[in-house]
């Protein structure tokens, strides 16, 4: 086996942002050994409230800037991109693709099969209707709230994770739910676990949140050893970032979401990586 | 006088979003039969959250996609476009180039000339100090107050205007002003005049709050007065609207703003007009 071989190439990871860091964060607590390859499109975030089109368009770009950096799997770690890209990324990769839109719906699937479960997404996602359509195919008998919840990203990315701003706005948006016995809720975008504890409280505790990033590390780990593409190595790993925007901001801030340090970030604009597909 | 002459050109007006709208609606108000092309980069919006360097990047694409227009002047009606980016565009320029910033700089300084006055705007712009630098260098004894607001945009974008989010938000924000004795309050933001009765109410009705649209409109005529570029012409005007992301979105959320119907709206590829500079 030589640092040639496919198995020491890094995995893949893009998001608008810093959200798809609690993604990394899983896939690395699950494998330590792992080089990974980080990208968030800060300088064009947020994803959530454009069109389906603009989303596609910059998720392509995302993707094919990833392939030239060498990676052997691809995970899409943004709701807002697999909503409007997955099967078109994956349709044109000859490297798997991991979405977490589809562990999202595993995570439901595998936890219940009636009763009142919700979702929360951006704009884009409830309204481009993959969570819902793929959960119902699957268990016809339950019965969904889709939510969108606009502000939660904006809340994150400025940092009112703990302000009572945050509180206010999380029992604006849940009121939908409140009184009906809601067994689950689905945290369908990755910024939203930062808000969890909010969630939570509002909520009450006899109601589960499903936060789908352990899954997706988990299918990530599994399709890597389905492909013999595991690291078998034990040294310490490679790990780099690259955004579109100021890398000092997503340094500070993606600490939070990694709970991890972050050293390096490089920017890579987005007019030089639109070139690979015009 | 031909058609070709140069009175007969557009005003040029660009914004991150919807929000310029307010000025494009304070010029058309002003000077019912002057042609108007608009273009809002509403792919890449909000430009508040971004660094500097990205938000000096779009807004010289912005104008250069304008100036193949066939504009007269140029309008920059994005206080965080001015923040960063209104000096560079000047000089490159030989149209007019008039910022938003500089006339909430002259109201700010006409009606005050002591006591507290406070500066709403985007992070990019209050943490620029443009405003803080320019009124302080005319009226030194003017105690000033700067606050960002980053979920104004989200929160008008996301059509929560008379929402009690909007209330809860602003109240927040504007905590620091209670009970302070200010006398005017400058909106250094383009979509912050849609929250204005919120704003009045927090702050009661002693306190002026100070919208540089109409200012703005005022030193566009003014310009083009001294350049005799003012269109003879009374026949009905021609609106044109450009943006980069969907065009429907931005056509209906867009009425509000204006305050007339948008009929048409164009989508620009941001990859189109960025490779006019590279």
């Amino acid at each position: 086996m030589t640092q040639l071989d496919p198995c020491f190439g890094s995995i893949g990871i893009f998001d608008s942002g810093v959200g798809g860091l609690t993604v990394m964060r899983a896939i690395r607590e699950l494998m330590p050994f792992e080089n990974i390859i980080y990208f968030g499109d800060t300088a064009r975030l947020p994803y959530g409230s454009k069109s389906s089109e603009t989303i596609l368009r910059y998720s392509l770009e995302n993707a094919a800037f990833l392939r030239t950096q060498g990676i052997k799997v691809l995970v899409i770690a943004c709701n807002t991109s697999c909503s409007a890209a997955l099967d078109q990324i994956r349709s044109s990769s000859d490297i798997p693709v991991i979405g977490i839109t589809e562990q999202g719906v595993e995570e439901v699937s595998r936890l219940f099969s009636s009763g009142r479960v919700a979702i929360l997404g951006t704009r884009a996602t409830i309204t481009s209707g993959v969570y819902q359509q793929q959960i119902l195919s699957r268990h016809n008998t339950l019965e969904l709230y889709s939510i969108s919840c606009p502000l939660f990203v904006p809340l994150v990315e400025e940092g009112y994770v703990e302000h009572p701003m945050s509180a206010l706005v999380v029992q604006e948006y849940l009121r939908p739910l409140k009184n009906r016995e809601i067994k689950g809720v689905l945290l369908g975008c990755t910024h939203y676990p930062l808000l969890q504890s909010t969630i939570q409280q509002e909520l009450g505790s006899d109601v589960l949140l499903l936060d789908p990033s352990i899954a997706c590390a988990e299918k990530t780990r599994m399709v890597l050893a389905e492909k013999n593409l595991l690291n078998p190595s034990t040294c310490l790993p490679h790990y780099q970032f690259f955004v579109s925007d100021d890398p000092e901001k997503f340094r500070l801030l993606g600490k939070t979401f990694l709970n991890y340090p972050i050293e390096h970030v490089q920017q890579k604009l987005a007019e030089h990586y639109t070139a690979l597909l015009h």
